[in-house]
Parts: structure tokens; C-alpha cells; sequence
């Protein structure tokens, strides 16, 4: 029915997470009708970041450098690491602004339903790097799930020996959430790791 | 905190409408992990589309030719036209296959409080098009808002003394609708509107 140039368009969006046919044709009408040159900034947009950006050898973040800037920079604190899931986390925690050490970006989390072993989530890369490092804290920052609990159990396992902390981000009710909302495993973790107060 | 390179994909998706930063993120990232290949398709169809499609000179539908492939049709009934307000809607009548006419895509809806005057609809191409073909019907098939009414009666209005029978699409209960979701408006209107059963 549409013209291919415009139903080329379409399936292009349509690649894209989350976007469905109707969704894809409104970008596509709305692309139609921006200025060229946005349009030529999307469209190169898209070739140099697949041309220039890749995993840092080190830590697996996103950069177009030799090594991340994270990984580059010498005002860091290089006796801790922070274990991420994704590398989107990673900017997360920089905003809150109160960790300066550096970051491991997992492959994946551990979730054999899913097919992923724990030899699928980059375990040898980050054991090469704690081996060949002075770390003295391994803070594991990965989501409270069942993936995410099998997974630091597994890495404090493999890093067992190595005479590091490890540690993991709290878990509990969020700030300024209303407890009559909480799921009652969460409210479970908060009771168990209450603290005392100073 | 991103590279630039990845900065700039975000940017791009959040060119798009409905994207916001968190969502033209995930699509960013997302881009990075698919085939080159698909990348460079992505890509390509930007720039193709915006160097080939154009509005239809006739209807201002859009099209990759020089004019689109209803009007360019001998299958077409060249003596109903139906006025929309979006070419994207042009391919939804299509599909019920039951309209065989022309169609007429207008710029706007009136609508004053947005600053969009009759002058700014696309009305004079609808009227020298009509002046130079023989209609025998026009059906004006936009929606039924303030909007759509007054330009419905702006364009019956402007076309008076041609002596062509101007209609609009019905307006009532959708089928399948449970009367008590429908509001007071509608139901207002399907009454009005009642059909005697034959």
C-alpha cells in the first residue's frame, strides 16, 4: 500500500524495541516531515556509533576510546570495583555522585531458564581482572532477583581465596515509598537487614 | 558521560515522537547489539525516504512517484471523492475495500486555538480539483471533533454552487461497543442519527 521507500522506513522502526506497526508508521510520517538535516544527523547518527563504539577491554562499558574514560582516568578510586549488569547502570550510579571507584560491566546475569550459564556472563574476563588488580572491595550492583541473588552468589564463590570484601547494594523499601505497596518479599529483605539506628 | 557517538544516537531517537530520553536510550543501545547490516538499512531508509517521497500534486497523498498510485489508477471511481484529514488514513479505508473512489488528503483541521485558520487546510487545491473533475459525491471522512465538524461545514460552505452532494461519515456507537463505556456526546449523536431498520 505505501510507497517501498516509506514501508522501507516503516520496518526500520520497527526493529527498534518496543515499536509495533502503528507506532513505526507515525515515526515514519513523522520523519517525513522534519528538517533534512535532522534527518541526516539520525541517519549517520546510527552508521557512526556502530562504526565507532565498542566493549572497553577492561570493564565492558560502551566507549569509543582504546579504554573507557572510567577505566582511563586516574581521579578514581582503583580499590573498588562496582559489578554492573548493564552498562545504562553505570551512568546511574555516577549521578548519584557518591561512588568513585570503578565499574564491571556482566555479560548477562545468571538465569538457566533462559539458557544462561553461569559461563555466559563473562566470569573469566572479570576474574583476570581481580587476579591481575588490588582491589579491596567487590561491590556486587546487580538487581534483587533470583538471577540477580544467583549470580553474586556465584561471583563471591569464584572470588573466594582472592582475601576481597564483597558486597552487595542494600535492598529494601525505596525512599518515600508507601509501605502498603510493597510486595512482601521486599518488605521479608527489609526486616532481615534492618539496622540499627546510630 | 556517553561517548559522543552514542550521545548523538540518543538524540536522534529522541527526535522521534513519544520518545523520551529513557526510551531513546534503550533504543540506542539496543542499535549497538543488531547486524550491521540492519544498521545500515536503518540508515539508508531515512535518507531514501526523505530524497524520494513527496506529497501527491493531485491529493497530497504521500508517494514516490510523480503522482501516487490512486490517482494515477484507471480501476478508481473517478466520480466520489473522500476528504481526510491524514494521509495515514487513506491505507485504513483501503483496507475495509469498500471504497473505490479518490481520495483528497487536507493540511489541517480547522482549529483556532492552534492558530490553524481555514486559509491553512489546503482548501483552494481541494477547490480547484473539484472546479476541474466531475464528482458527483464528496464524503468528508474526518473525525468527529470540534475540529473535524467545523471543517466539515467550512468546506460544504466553500464548495455551495457547485452542485455536488456533500456527505459525512456516520458518527455513533462503534460496533461491538458496550453502550454503558459510550459517552454522552456519541450516544447524543447516535440517536440523532437513527437509521429506520429495513
Amino acid at each position: 500500500m505505501y510507497p517501498e521507500s516509506l514501508q522501507d522506513l516503516i520496518e526500520s522502526f520497527k526493529l527498534l524495541p518496543g515499536v509495533g506497526e502503528k507506532t513505526a508508521e507515525r515515526m515514519a510520517f513523522y520523519m517525513l516531515n522534519i528538517d533534512l538535516e535532522k534527518a541526516e544527523f539520525f541517519s549517520k547518527s546510527i552508521i557512526n556509533a556502530k562504526e565507532k563504539l565498542h566493549k572497553c577491554p577492561i570493564c565492558s562499558n560502551i566507549t569509543d576510546q582504546d579504554i573507557c574514560n572510567i577505566c582511563a582516568s586516574d581521579a578514581r578510586d582503583k580499590k573498588t570495583l562496582c559489578i554492573v549488569e548493564d552498562c545504562r547502570n553505570i551512568s546511574l550510579f555516577e549521578k548519584t555522585g557518591s561512588f568513585k571507584g570503578m565499574y564491571h560491566v556482566l555479560d548477562n546475569l545468571i538465569s538457566p531458564l533462559d539458557g544462561i550459564n553461569p559461563e555466559d556472563i563473562g566470569i573469566e574476563k572479570l576474574v583476570k581482572r581481580v587476579e591481575n588488580s588490588k582491589f579491596d572491595e567487590i561491590i556486587i550492583a546487580v538487581k534483587p532477583s533470583i538471577e540477580g541473588e544467583t549470580t553474586s552468589l556465584y561471583i563471591k564463590k569464584i572470588l573466594e581465596g582472592l582475601n576481597i570484601k564483597v558486597t552487595r547494594i542494600a535492598s529494601g523499601v525505596p525512599l518515600g515509598a508507601d509501605i502498603e505497596y510493597i510486595d512482601s518479599m521486599t518488605l521479608e529483605r527489609a526486616l532481615m537487614d534492618r539496622k540499627e539506628i546510630e
